[in-house]
């Protein structure tokens, strides 16, 4: 894409009322806009990046034999009273209105209710299951105080996954291979290597219940123990001396950091199906109830933990799986006869590399403007022609997370994607 | 896909209170599940169909140099308060909610003013004009009566566009392209012959105010007056002495139809900018209000109305081009030995066409559930396997549109995609 066609331009300031490092940068980049208070849009980069980690996580998903599917925003009151989760006392961040008839209506912040309502109309034997089904939906969540830019928001896209079973075997068969796939997710992903797999809930590695995907990260709201050597971690809240006991471990073993959850996982057993009415008839034609599991991901929150742990104050690195364009191609403007050189070069090279893969930085600006916007942006190659090198028939090509340079020449491009 | 995998079953009966054949069939094909009256989730056939649309017209937006952006559901009551539209005397379709502050929030049922709110952060001089942006975005309208099936719903997916140009000829230049695009994209879903450009405000033709894409349908909410010959259509509103003489013609030369409305254009010229005061610098350092327009594509009712148009009571036939597969490929269980054979062959026709294209009916289920189901499901290309086939070295492929059937050696079958 050239530079000069994306509507959006780099800013100098931030809202004043942003805190939290990784919305300044993305608002400064041109990524998202700030509506209200933990509300963003997406602006065309931003929604790039989205898109990429819609593909890895929908991909990964596939693979795990899960069908898309889109549910609602609105939300049915009957369906969530059967597990009494319409009720504000249980569940305080719900957003509420009326219809016309003045009946009253909600906006999804999570959708376990109804999609095990609406298996009502298609589980009815064990011949039906195991069902996987996920979604990229757009939950709506009235927190108390929206915080930390994009890593909590009022307004956000969540994949949701869900598994129907016919007995606990299967259910946890298959929430032990999506911990595999969500392994996989979270490196495809650059942050691999800082995400640690945790136990949020009852009791350790083997607890069924709920497990988290905790990034390290400073703004991060949650803390965590880890032992780097055995990659394992523990959450604040069951970090006692049972939990160590247990894992056979000891205090000093763990390092105490703040990280943010990016992924949860949580197993229903037969609860949630037994309050919506969910059977099917066994194979012995005896009634059951189904086995339901679920497993989030935050691609929203997504975006901003990793422009929070992949950036200083004034640049980003993305990684280059989610990149809004792998190569920045920078042109340096130039005064002499080796204008039109320098422009024809970067042309050359543009389309060798395919539009897709390259934001060309072609306006009429000076080199260190050009750098600062190129920084902010975050793209993590970076091609530069200049009248140095033009001079010499080569591209610089700079690989900012390795941060080495090299001179190519043109022709050596076609080699790189 | 295997049809066994997939976990939505044709059901018999419609929901009791839904009376729109767009929606009984929708559901009853297992593409959509009602939530309450006018909200319905998208179940993997559905949703196939509307990435399928989504990607057509997403393709036409970008051959118009728009850039793709994702806005927010909930919206900012003092933006809206701008152009007087917060107001419910104003606007009856708001959805409305309050954070824990108490502040009122609403509920996205349009994004023109936040659009234009968000454009003064990226719009100072002419040069910086003009800005083309897009989104598929869901809506949420309050409405007092949802009815027409998925045709007009409380929540629905929209392809909204926006122009903000820096005069009226370059505003009016890209209305008049978006008119040549959008007849591109009624043709690309299969509806280019029933969908016609209608004057729905003001003048006719040169009128510069509103236009508004209708497709001839029964069950469509809006009449208009078609004249097939030289086609052209007049919306009732306007159908009128004064634009009958614009046109220089007369009542006798039109036939008065129902039809739905697909797609509408408006120009707001400078009104909206300076109600929400998004103004450029001019060539001559002189403070202009930006020029407006705005583009709808109705992309969940455009579900709802090829189905409604492209069926019968018991059938629908998807145009190629947006079917959730290309073929069903229907294998016709036997007791005789030939089965192996038959077995074989569906799975060599599947590989050969590719999972992506085909449906591949190898249920353990009598013929004639299988024919009605894929009636139901509405594939416009059938592939029969059966022992009759098989024994003459053969399969059936019938073109459902044509009405035409041909046997064909498997060898064949790679020269179909």
């Amino acid at each position: 894409m050239l530079q000069s066609q994306l509507f959006t331009k780099t800013r100098r300031e931030a809202p004043r009322d942003e805190d939290a490092k990784n919305a300044k940068l993305l608002i400064r980049a041109g990524f998202i806009n700030k509506e209200m208070s933990g509300v963003y849009s997406l602006l065309p980069l931003g929604l790039r990046v989205i898109s990429k980690i819609k593909k890895i996580v929908g991909e990964e998903m596939e693979d795990l034999g899960s069908e898309e599917i889109l549910m609602s925003t609105l939300q049915n009151k009957e369906t969530w009273e059967k597990t009494g989760r319409w009720d504000d006392k249980n569940v305080d961040i719900w957003f509420k209105s009326r219809l016309k008839s003045d009946a009253e209506v909600g906006f999804g912040w999570s959708h376990e209710e109804p999609i095990t309502a609406l298996m009502r109309s298609f589980v009815t034997s064990y011949a039906d299951l195991p069902i996987k089904v996920h979604q990229f939906q757009n939950k709506l969540r009235n927190e108390l105080r929206a915080k930390s830019g994009i890593m909590r928001c009022r307004e956000f896209l969540m994949k949701d996954m869900y598994c129907f079973a016919k007995s606990e075997e299967e259910n946890m068969d298959f929430y032990n291979k999506t911990i595999e796939a969500y392994k996989k997710i979270f490196k495809r992903l650059g942050i691999g290597d800082i995400t640690y797999l945790t136990s949020a809930s009852g009791g350790v590695f083997t607890d069924k219940f709920s497990h988290e995907f905790q990034t390290i990260c400073d703004a991060g709201e949650d803390t965590i123990f880890v032992n780097h050597e055995k990659q394992v971690a523990v959450n604040k809240e069951i970090f006692n001396r049972e939990t160590l006991e247990k894992m056979g471990m000891k205090e000093g073993d763990f390092e105490e950091m703040k990280a943010a959850e990016v992924g949860n996982i949580f197993n229903f057993g037969a609860k949630k199906s037994q309050d919506m009415d969910l059977f099917f008839n066994d194979s012995g034609g005896v009634k059951q109830p189904v086995q339901l599991s679920s497993y989030g991901i935050g691609i929203t929150r997504l975006l901003g933990v990793i422009a929070e742990v992949k950036s200083t104050d004034e640049s980003i690195i993305w990684p280059e799986t989610i990149s809004p364009f792998k190569y920045h191609l920078i042109q340096i403007q130039s005064d002499s006869e080796k204008m039109e050189e320098i422009n024809k070069t970067a042309l050359d090279v543009y389309r060798e590399l395919g539009e897709e893969n390259v934001l060309l930085d072609e306006r009429d600006l000076r080199a260190g403007e050009k750098f600062a916007d190129a920084d902010l942006i975050g793209i993590p190659f970076r091609i530069v022609v200049s009248e140095k090198t033009v001079s010499q028939g080569k591209i610089e090509l700079i690989d900012r997370v390795a941060g080495t340079s090299k001179l190519l020449t043109v022709s050596e491009i076609g080699t790189l994607t």
